[in-house]
């Protein structure tokens, strides 16, 4: 198999440049031992924060080194889950959603890399202030949480400023890879590697309903949506600037432009929002996935998309040079 | 100079694979010869139809071979601009905004070949249906006017879609594309080369007030935002799913989440904003850049900016066996 070296291979002793984004709920222990297991670097989903579940997800991943990410606002609430998920000697720390200078001191102090999810040129900046070791880029054609910018014209100019003011900390892009291509332009574009959430949220480790799977590989990327919706029927309240990119269903379809009634309704709406997620039903709940839908076909082990993703993008770079007249 | 050759500059017979977009006002005769004097090819922004402008523009391209492109919903209320369009037999004809499937004969009768720039995997399909030649990828991360798909992920499904389909079209790569790192990315992700808006926008040759160029410059890439909010006081009936991204300026934040207010008031409005526009005014009235704005730190003249991108990327790739194992 073909290998891929950036500095962050160097500096994470891994094979490939590709981390497994830390969904919350979908991406577990075994789905980040699969990625690690394939030469990238598997994440745990800490999420909201769930104390039970963060330490079952470990021990799921057993003696196979991951690292974890937190929605940082969230976790905000209950420090001690950070507290709880670096004696557990992540690979790295990731904080996203919210200003990650205040755990900077704990993260450094436990010798666990800080990685920041970062959604605009300003959330780079406050992650360069907590002295990260690694910075994604993350465009909003990601699915799931995110913002404004898109991947393409967001990482070089994240590249530009980091090159500035930290050039040794590294940089990943975030948002719309799926395959050996996405990960062969982010290179181009100036990041180090790469974080993927669709694409491993399609694979046999997720933990995600095989409808929703099914409506992911049906999909087009057209078929997404950036809506706070989802976050309203869940009752979690998400600070601007972010929102959700989930596929455009019966559940968007039925509530758009309508988020006050949602509210309204709430009492009975979350009861009957978590039944149909927990149901797996493609059409009343959010089916969280990004534009990548688009170039997803199936849903094979994260090992074998680790694979695919490096062999086509070894054979893109490899081959770069026939562009030269 | 590097070359950068691609089955793009093959089928065109140009040096480079770049085209410059048709922006409505601000990209005319001058600019696009520009470009296809460093070795790309320019196109006159037909935009909204204006036949004393449209011949004007030719005039001041000369003798240097360009194209042409037209905002198609408005184009199609006065068909005898794109008749006139094509008398000056332009080296492409784009269309864009609108169902291209109407004019597809009358530009096929005249040997002219036809761009469809694409929003969305559906536009996509309508373009191969119209028999375009060349497909334009288009994500919402482009200045100006579009809709809601990012470049990254977009262009690849365009690739996929187009090779199944109608494997002999072209595919263009345009959106957050300002450097050679924006092009070699393109390559990457299956296209046969860019069309470049902001960039060019921001060129000696593009017909925009210095007071708008000194505001990209001085712009990062989160500055920007889609609205409809500058349509409305220009009193141009846009069609959905298409809105224009523009700076976050004091226009826009005076005016956020209050379309129906300035309809109402558009009597007055409409007069200040285009005496606003015309003086370059860039707070009360739109500016028209896309994220690209941060990368963008100059107006050189566009022969430079074919140069640099073209420098960049081929140092990119030619470079990009580094990364192999």
């Amino acid at each position: 198999m073909a290998r891929l070296a950036t500095r962050l291979t160097e500096r994470l002793g891994i094979a490939h440049p590709i981390l497994s984004a830390p969904m919350a709920l979908a991406g577990g222990g075994a789905l980040a031992a699969a990625v690690t297991r394939a030469g990238g670097l598997g994440l745990i989903g800490g999420g909201y924060g769930d104390a039970t579940w963060l330490d079952q997800q470990f021990a799921a991943a057993g003696n196979t080194q991951t690292g974890c990410g937190f929605i940082t606002w969230s976790m905000a609430k209950r420090p001690e889950l950070l507290t709880q998920a670096l004696a557990h000697k992540p690979a790295v720390l990731m904080l996203s959603f919210g200003d990650p200078r205040p755990f900077a001191t704990e993260i450094a102090a436990a010798g666990v890399p800080l990685i920041c999810q970062c959604q605009s040129l300003q959330h780079v900046r406050q992650g360069l202030e907590a002295g990260a070791a690694i910075i994604v880029a993350q465009g909003a054609e990601a699915g799931g949480h995110g913002a404004r910018r898109a991947t393409l014209p967001f990482v070089p100019e994240a590249a530009d400023l980091i090159a500035r003011e930290s050039p040794q900390t590294l940089l990943l892009a975030a948002g719309g890879i799926a395959d050996g291509r996405g990960l062969a332009a982010a290179l181009m574009l100036g990041a180090d590697g790469v974080l993927v959430g669709t694409r491993f949220w399609a694979s046999r480790e997720a933990l995600v309903h095989e409808r929703h799977h099914a409506a992911a590989v049906a999909a087009t990327g057209d078929g997404t949506v950036r809506s706070s919706l989802p976050d309203i029927a869940r009752q979690l309240d998400w600070p601007k600037p972010f929102d959700i990119r989930v596929a455009d269903n019966a559940f968007i379809a039925q509530w758009a432009g309508r988020d006050h009634e949602l509210k309204a309704a709430i009492a009975t709406e979350a009861t009957a929002y978590r039944e149909a997620f927990m149901a797996g039903d493609p059409d009343k709940a959010a089916v969280i996935f990004g534009e990548a839908a688009g170039l997803i076909a199936d849903v094979p082990s994260a090992g074998e998309i680790v694979e695919r993703m490096v062999e086509e993008a070894a054979a893109l770079l490899g081959g770069a040079g026939r562009f030269l007249g």
